[in-house]
């Protein structure tokens, strides 16, 4: 027996052998050892406390059964009461290396913004809005040049002409009150920009539908967020909110499919450049404030992956990669990568674009610029389908890292290269499920990933959408599906995501300093706060 | 760009070089290139037709999106019409490795033959039966002793005493009528036999809730099966059913946790060796039929894999493991191997039974016989919990296939020593989506256990309790949800069905050379039913 129990602690060993946190595991401190098994005890009481101990909770179809890791969007507001929530808010999470720039803000901060924009006018198509319409007829909004401003109306009045602008604050104020009202209208433009329980589980629950709920919150996002003043303030709200959830620096893909933004003017003539020294500015003030604060350690950066739509033609992808090398050249520090982003399984293959994107890695040479690609691919459930294939173009051309890869656990090959290169995953877990490639996180290929020795940053994707605001919450997803997790798992996660940035060395050695001492300081803070009640019950 | 494509076949062909299928995807027939063809063709044709180019379908909570793979209970309907149905149920299957016996026959054939027993009576808990209780109270059976038949009374009656026995015919005819009469009592059985989509999906729909269910199907369908009378018609049922879906050879599990069954006369008194030789005479019997009739290709045989319950203590499985080892000695030629049986998550793991398990070996060689272990294992979407951690122990142990192994995805080590040593997962595709390990096919770890080069046998598991009769609903499911599947990877799981089995070598010869006669017959099948409109189209 004793033979049997050593051979068996051999396998399990050699099974877990590879795993990016298999070197950190063995190097703990005895003060992160001892907060693993707090977060360990926390994790296991409330299992039974808020997961599996509790009743069904009412839920849209009726009685819903509580497990760790079940569908966020129905698991969000019991999440938020946990302890071990509590603790990851609190934690150092290195670098946001996956998310979608426009879906980066609160809809209701969003919203806010727009209302103090007398420029903002919204629209619909339709002439009458009731209950039963609410949630089909989507608001469209933009900010007009003055002369075109109006000053009177409602979108909700008998005599409302489709497609008609009415100043945002008066659609507002003048909001049917069977709707509502002001509030009414709030939650129309809201439930217009994110995803709700009902819809991912319910009316969209597969992928293919629930894409066509998560498409039209950027078609109704893009007017309130493309317009300069707006745009201005959201990207300091990404970044201060980024850092107020322990994230010290942000990779965001930003969308240059629009070639221009509207201007204060109200005018659609802010071209690409003026985009990047807004956020070049902003990025600094931030920056600045913070400093001024001696929260040095709390911001990095930010740098800015070039993307537009994997539905243009090849001929425009072209006009796309030589803004994107005009971009580099002008703003060598923000540029960190190109991408195509959108509906892998519906919209055009990386193979598709092969000519002009392997003619773009000459260019580069040409212009003495290294611009990495950073691809989306693998986001789907699909096996040797068009996303799933995109996996192998994106590792041909030499993906510096890859978004999403869902379906990469089908890949033993694919794995190993992206072992021995260095190529990071980024994983979005709470994307993953809302948009249905996972029914909840204990079924997401995750685990299988990282025990192929692959290296996994975790990111939030379109957090906006989803309501996972920063990453506290794909953090606590991931921690309470897997027995197998410890702190070293959590600290290999945030320490991969400044490894696999695009920062130079030189900015990633004074990262990793700071995180080492934000680190410290949020053990302190498990072991004084939790150390008690959790630490000592368990040895 | 040329090199660029050589390069990716390259890739694509090293990533896939483990698969199962590799060898034989190379040597097809030209007709079974042809047939392979037609397949493909038709199920991007039905992709269109019947899945995604569906419009919803009326679901329990309101419209449900449609695609291929999709939750069977509710594709079930949808499934049979289908050409790919069609052609894939007249498949010869090879064999089935994976089964309850006593969730193998329909759920409305085995009310049949209970109706046929005078001594089988039923009875209630509860003191009421309505509408709004129907699924929750169950109706108990068993065959009495002719001394406590009773000729008369209704379970529905308002003075009917809890637990009182009612002969099954008289609580029938006498069902109320305001809960359907006769047909009412059916379905109530039925539905306390089945799980069907509102729980699953609905009511049930986490792992943990839909095995309550699953396992009170049991505890009812106990009482109708283990009489002598109706479990000799049960088992050749099942032989005779699984011949006509194309399968020649099974392996059933057999639950031997109860130590005896009920005789013809209504006593609890017939042991284990008479259940052998009840089995081996029916077997025989089914066999001498279909050879009078020149089916001698169509059925090889069945061997029985000895099962008990993971609840029982350490030593109580000695009393079973020696039961199995007598019931070895005297039917050499019907005993498979030996399991555990029962949910995983929540039971007993095979390291607490390390030390009778691993004496059973010892008392083996003494014995000169051989029983392999063939355990359930990972049959889980935990990640390093007991169910997970099973899969360590049943590969230590020396088992000769996994049943489910569906967490095995994840462990890369464990992967290797399958691939290296022949162990082949027993996967329920069926069943791992109805019990909600997978929220649907699409979703399913298949496609990473296979492109690691794990042999794969599909099976059924308890097709009774989930509708998917045979193998035929389990292939299909499969084959639908991935594009890399081919007719090569049918064939090769039909292949390894035989040769992972626990037939000898010569009878595996005999069982090969079989299956290549009936293949030849089903490829020009379809090439003569299909060939004209799907092969040439494609062409």
């Amino acid at each position: 027996m004793e033979t049997y129990l050593k051979r068996r602690s051999e396998l399990i060993a050699q099974d877990r052998a590879l795993r990016p946190d298999h070197a950190i595991a063995k190097a703990l401190s005895a003060d992160e050892q001892k907060a693993s098994e707090i977060l360990r005890s926390i994790r296991a009481s409330e299992d039974r406390t808020v997961w599996n101990g509790k009743l069904p909770v009412k839920h849209i179809h009726g009685p819903q059964q509580m497990f760790p890791g079940m569908e966020f969007l129905t698991a969000r507001d019991s999440i938020v009461n946990t302890k071990l929530f509590d603790i990851l808010s609190k934690m150092p999470k290195g670098g946001l290396l996956h998310a979608h720039l426009d879906a980066t803000v609160r809809a209701d901060v969003l919203l806010r913004l727009a209302l103090e924009q007398p420029a903002m006018h919204v629209r619909m198509p339709s002439a009458s809005l009731n209950a039963s319409t609410l949630k089909t007829v989507l608001p469209e909004f933009r900010a007009l040049p003055k002369n075109q401003w109006t000053t009177t109306g409602s979108i909700t009045d008998a005599a409302y002409t489709p497609n008609t602008w009415v100043p945002i604050q008066n659609a507002r104020s003048n909001f049917g009150a069977e709707l509502g009202g002001s509030s009414g209208f709030d939650r129309w433009v809201i439930d217009a920009l994110m995803i709700d329980p009902s819809e991912a589980y319910g009316t969209h629950n597969t992928t293919a539908k629930i894409w066509e709920k998560f498409q039209s919150t950027f078609s109704v996002s893009d007017g309130l967020i493309r317009f300069v003043p707006i745009w201005t303030q959201y990207v300091r709200e990404f970044l201060l909110s980024s850092v107020e959830d322990g994230i010290s620096y942000v990779e965001p893909r930003i969308l240059f499919w629009f070639k221009y933004m509207v201007g204060e003017d109200g005018e659609e003539n802010v071209p690409h450049r003026v985009w990047f020294q807004i956020y070049d500015r902003v990025l600094n003030e931030v920056k600045e404030e913070l400093e001024k604060q001696g929260r040095d350690d709390e911001v990095i950066g930010s740098k800015i992956i070039y993307s537009t739509l994997r539905n243009v033609t090849c001929e425009e992808l072209e006009w796309y990669l030589e803004d994107c090398l005009a971009l580099k050249q002008e703003f060598p520090h923000l540029v960190a990568g190109f991408d195509l982003v959108g509906h892998e399984d519906s919209l055009k293959p990386l193979i598709y674009y092969a000519e002009p994107l392997l003619k773009f890695v000459e260019r580069q040479k040409e212009l003495g610029v290294h611009i990495p690609f950073i691809f989306h691919a693998g986001e789907t459930i699909g096996d040797g389908g068009v996303a799933d294939m995109n996996l192998y173009d994106a590792i041909l051309m030499g993906t510096q890292r890859i978004g999403h890869g869902f379906s990469i656990a089908k890949h033993p090959r694919l794995m190993e290269i992206c072992r021995e290169k260095g190529i990071c995953i980024e994983i979005c877990p709470i994307s993953n499920e809302v948009l249905r490639l996972t029914g909840s996180m204990p079924m997401h290929p995750l685990p299988a990933i990282l025990n192929h020795g692959v290296h996994v940053a975790l990111c939030s994707d379109d957090p906006s959408v989803f309501g996972n605001m920063g990453l506290s919450f794909d953090f606590f997803q991931v921690f309470v599906a897997s027995e197998v997790n410890t702190i070293a798992t959590l600290r290999e996660f945030v320490w991969d995501s400044i490894r696999f940035s695009s920062l130079d060395d030189t900015e990633k050695q004074y990262a990793f300093a700071a995180l080492e001492r934000r680190w410290t300081v949020f053990v302190n803070h498990v072991l004084d706060t939790y150390g008690e009640s959790f630490g000592l019950e368990s040895q």
